[in-house]
């Protein structure tokens, strides 16, 4: 631990991971807030720097026993000026990204699949709330918005240490790893109602698409099953994430966890 | 129609209404955006003032037909200027707010109530879920957030137009109005698991709690059945507008529309 002060250099390389070039070109990004810390604190991730204010650290004493990185203790001023929110009383980290390692699913397993999901909003709150409903594997196709983007590790709420991601082509993903025993479902309009889908206890993979145009022609084409939130009243559509997390609910009561 | 400058006064009125304490002041509010602008054409509200650009006119002549308001046809900045998008270049109204009217269930009726959801992004995006599952009235907490906030309107993606709200003291409300035929079921953490709760066809109501806090005490007393959503993984929680998604697709699957 130490209270020097911070150089010149080392606040333009944090300021520079507000940037995906130069999170890509360092292959390291930040983690902002209380939660997201101390998420972070728990769980696997290499972390390079660690900026703490003095009151965090006093209330989350034990979650930094464990801490192998060193920290400095900064103002509230300095770490809102490292980071990106707004204000942020309590902590940021400098992390080492991890490298994009293909997943697949294990033998029972759901695993989400998204095409063109492009707001950073979205592809957080998506990974919560795969997290909330144990789906471990969510595979992006390369224009999905990037994991590490600040304000998708925001959404997360934490998430993002325990839901791994992998970004592809995913067309040709699906083409390649669907089988007979683990299917690709897509959400589209018109498809089979999830309420009386028979979702497999095999497991398989659920594919979520763009926020305006949905499962793009290539990705659809892998697609083994179209399946549709029923709709009972006047709104045209339901966000991608809100969607998501029903179709999840669906899965889970039908196959369990 | 007319095509004529609009004056220093009007620009200053319209833009006044970006603030809460003018809207109530004058009864009145914005709505702005293609989506937005169209599902008002087909609604019932009175439209005071209506701003459009020709490309907006030429692409929704027929919506247009039935328009009882004048409008007046202007560029692109003008109409950003006026509204609180980041950019607009379409169509921006500015419409008379309707009297806060009690709202009670009818038979079979399932209504949502919110206390204290205070950001207007969730309340715009759990009345678009609303219309989207078929519900109509929508009680809401003196403390939830402004239905006529441009945010709330924005996300509510025109479902503002199909779903009522009531503002009021949503404790003594409920005390009120709860019946033993139609019950006050409430989201709480522990609750029954909305996969076996026996939702009533008779109907009732759904209380969402606030972002951080959940459900206050006073609300709280009166809610005679807690339900939650199975966690099947890490997530500490849902975003309330997901958890209100998930919990009207398990109210919808049980009874119906």
């Amino acid at each position: 631990m130490s209270n020097s002060n911070i150089s010149a250099k080392k606040i333009k390389f944090v300021q520079s991971l507000h940037q995906k070039k130069y999170r890509q070109e360092h292959q390291a990004f930040l983690v902002e807030g209380t939660k997201n810390v101390l998420e972070l604190l728990n769980a696997d991730f290499e972390i390079m720097d660690l900026f703490l204010t003095e009151s965090f650290a006093e209330k989350n004493e034990q979650a930094l026993w464990k801490c192998k990185a060193e920290w400095r203790f900064c103002n509230e001023d300095i770490i809102t000026r490292l980071g990106t929110l707004q204000t942020n009383d309590s902590a940021l980290a400098v992390v080492q990204a991890k490298p994009n390692t293909l997943l697949l699913p294990d033998a029972h397993e759901w695993v989400l699949a998204l095409d063109q999901v492009r707001d950073p909003g979205n592809l957080g709150t998506i990974l919560r709330i795969a997290d909330w409903y144990g789906i471990r594997k969510v595979i992006c196709s390369e224009q999905t918005a990037e994991i590490y983007n600040p304000k998708v590790i925001a959404a997360t709420m934490g998430s993002f240490t325990r839901v791994q991601t992998y970004y592809c082509d995913l067309a040709a993903y699906l083409k390649e790893y669907r089988s007979e025993n683990q299917k690709v479902l897509g959400a589209f309009l018109g498809g089979e109602d999830v309420h009386t889908v028979a979702f497999s206890a095999a497991g398989g993979f659920l594919v979520m698409g763009n926020e305006s145009h949905g499962i793009s022609p290539e990705v659809g084409a892998q697609v083994q099953q179209a399946i549709s939130i029923p709709q009972y009243g006047g709104a045209e559509s339901l966000n991608v994430a809100i969607a998501t997390a029903v179709i999840c609910d669906n899965i889970r009561r039908t196959v369990g966890a």
